[in-house]
């Protein structure tokens, strides 16, 4: 059995132990029922070979992952344009913060952060309607992850545009100062639709190939992106990832990825590997604990870390 | 040639007909009169082939890169105790900024913003003279570079004690919460010191080298500091070594790194290489100008970035 | 002629004259093409001797003002419940300002500002549809100003739910925070109506008497509140009444007043008189130009500062 | 007896059997151990008569109430000037917030705040040796009060020396904007030792006359200040003179004043009397607890509020 078969076994064996769970998210209602007790891992390596463990075929609201694809999208439709809207940096706040948007404009801190993420989608949105953007978004994951089945999850979405109360402050905020173009109702719909994508780790990390592989999609030996572009949406899951949870993120994993409160990470091995681990119960800033711990041991163990193996 | 050398002949060469040469610091007096033409560059691989360009031997003042330094020296005496006084994430804010303390009881956000290097100091003087911990950190200094000829600067150091009002205003601040042991006087001291050595990017390099070598000083053999502390502090510095510049740091140049006021940048190609460069003009975010570009090129002709080459 | 008659009449004279009549507010469609050059005044001594003067008949949208009479409305149904809801601190920040919510979980610092007087909408409506809350503010303006004409600009309530996407911002926030009890698109169509409200100088003036008469309405002689709830908004008016100009007004007038970004200014001398005063252009704080000099001449000429004649 | 000896002597009587008591600041180490059993009070009215009751004879440490008296020495120094140096607006914030000086470049919100009054301090030094700025200082309290036994408790202002640092954070903040012309180490020094004069409620409402006298001094006739300048003291103190509790303390009592950390308030009843009341216990903001209640008392036995009687 090869070296990445025998760590993953052993990883899901110790997680399946871990006492301590963390929390489910429960702002979100149809989240917060979610077991606990759910674990499951996807690794992709570089030559195509895929290792899946626990729950890791079990699907699951992949939430603010989203967020990764989304601004692929849109720097591929807009390019550098998009950095007009939202800037590149940590923002040193929780992923709701409203805080950072009066001092700078409007202009989120980085496409990671909730605001970020909903400008983004302002953007992808220009020009359509709100059901093509959303169709547009979801046909992009599923040629990603080579897998027509991937669906949104109807009862999240409404779940969440019942209840998204901070979402909507943030959008009206931004658009109180003009930075989205689009009706906020549409904006919202749209970016409540697409974090509420229900996929597996094993499509999750079919999905982020690319970014493994310096921009190319392995199942058609297509660029998705070009390989700077590649790095850089890289750098941006390491620095801005994991909301206020990023710098710690970086310091015991040391890899670059982002985090969703469904309680999903993805996470990339430069050349190396795509990455998806799943656990709902998250930590206080909102990362799945036992994600996080997995990936930290399966970098460790695999001399992944891109600071230094 | 090889192709470092050439590379790095290249860069030296393009950076000299670069006529945007940013802004001198003016903060610290003795700094402001430094000549903005000055560029220089060295790169020590891990087989410890060294290629200097430009003004490379010429030494600088290193100010905020010996926070890299004392860091790792805090860290192999307190260990992780250390963290209980100082964060590990990106703060979001420039570098001297207060706002951060007052919400969160005075603790800084990470090691490498002011506030957060001065805590560091004040752990390192414990028990100590101020003259007795300025000692200790110059001698690790000089043994990591292999030269026992590096000094501090002292005209900077008094210029930066006569003027140094908002460092002094973070520690009585940190002091008011009882985050500093010593008196803020003797602290301060010694900050203001470190940050003043002198020394050429050559030095610097070769300073470095440990954190581009799995925490081993390849001079001796020896290890400076643990594989996985040499990688956690590479993390540190890709995540926070830039100020509220360092999510742009890592989009561009893809390297962990940190630089200093006095235009200095030292960067880690993890396995591969320990660089620094050195032009005085910054950009708004107080990084050295032509000293990320170069760095941007170098990583980029290399094929270094940790994001994917 | 009285010397109140012969002040008015110079007051209207001068503020005639003056050339820089500040800047008519922008914000609200609606509100940007109203002349600059209007100028009313009203004032209503405590014995009922009414002075009107220039533009004092001239009705104008009372906007912010109406946040003193939903309070007085709020407070007599809820009584000191309401500030369960609602601080009594001036805010230190701007009249929209996002950042104090996020700090104080959603609880806006006093009623003046626009989140306090949305949540104190959100209070009257609770139980009512919004069209029924609309009509008793509306018949309670009409009843103290005993004026069964004063209506709604329905144009100007138009302009504002079209754009008003800030104060769609700070309600969504305070609903995620649960401060708001109805459906933020009930309380904003309140808020903004009830802002919309249009009047006179003379029927402001008239509305507010209860307030310089110890609470009573010297129309009825009936009690509107009792002293002590008249002496308490007056001192709220005179804190939080003219957002982050509030300490500058006191410190100019010496009247407990509250400013409109349609230009008006309703202001109380205790035990002495009403008065409304109207100029369209505002100063970079949000409060009428010349309605704050016209106080100021009045409160110095009459003796009507409450700090001392 | 007049009705003021009654109510006086009737809130004496009410203080003493109240048993919470507050909490006796703690942070400057001196006055930590005052018993909190202690309540002073002392009324002076416009004609002379002054009436003190229970421990109104027993001299206290004046704190920040020392602010008043060095505003309006340096008002009478450098009139309107001293408001290109510190604001006029309430902060919103607590006495000693930092935040608000980062982002309003070093400048404070009024000079009641900590920061403000450091300001207004620098400003008195200006052009002298410390120790004579404090004798200015002392000579004005001892003629206000007409009373030249008036001194600085040595011990006190030496507590605060060793352990200010949060003062010492304020004022090299404010120095590093250029906001304070002298060294830190000497405004700050003559700053100790005016918050640490000591005197009785009797001498406090002797020395606070002028401002409810309008602006003259009772026992010469002369002016201290003019009128207007005395009203705007005043409107200054209602607006910002109990820290983030102002709104409250103008809501509750109704009365101008300043409070202190010892435990004092001194407070004005424009036209009508200048009052000190001391009880070292404090409530949340800071502010005496018991102090404030017989504040309220009075106003309302006596129908003094400047809201409406």
């Amino acid at each position: 059995m090869a070296k990445l078969d025998t760590v993953v076994a052993e990883i899901v064996d110790e997680m399946r132990r871990i006492p301590d769970r963390g929390t489910v998210a429960s702002y979100i209602p149809e989240l917060a029922c979610v077991d606990p007790d759910y674990f499951g891992i996807a690794v992709i390596e570089a030559e195509g070979n895929a290792v899946v463990g626990g729950d890791g075929d079990m699907p699951f609201s992949i939430q603010s992952i989203s967020k990764v694809f989304t601004l692929t999208l849109a720097l591929g439709k807009f390019g550098n344009r998009l950095w007009t809207r939202v800037g590149r940096e940590p923002s040193g706040s929780p992923f709701n913060s409203i805080v950072q948007l009066e001092r700078e404009q409007g202009i989120p801190r980085n496409p990671f952060i909730n605001a970020g993420a909903i400008a983004v989608t302002d953007l992808i949105l220009s020009g359509h309607l709100p059901r093509e953007a959303l169709g547009e978004i979801l046909r992009f994951m599923q040629f990603l992850a080579d897998d027509p089945t991937i669906t949104i999850d109807q009862e999240v979405a409404a779940s969440e545009q019942r209840t998204g109360f901070r979402n909507a402050a943030l959008a009206n905020y931004m658009k109180s100062f003009g930075v989205l173009d689009n009706p906020v109702d549409f904006t919202l719909g749209v970016y409540f639709h697409h974090c509420a994508i229900s996929m597996s780790c094993r499509q999750l990390a079919m999905a982020g190939r690319f970014l493994a592989q310096f921009g190319s999609n392995p199942s058609t030996g297509l660029p998705v992106v070009q390989p700077e572009r590649a790095r850089r949406i890289n750098a941006l899951m390491l620095t801005c990832g994991h909301y206020d949870g990023s710098g710690e993120f970086a310091y015991r994993v040391g890899l670059p990825g982002k985090s969703g409160v469904g309680g999903g990470i993805f996470a990339v091995a430069p050349g190396k590997a795509s990455i998806a681990v799943w656990s709902p119960g998250l930590d206080p800033s909102g990362n799945s604990h036992l994600g996080r711990m997995a990936l930290e041991r399966l970098a460790k163990r695999m001399g992944w870390s891109i600071f230094g193996a």
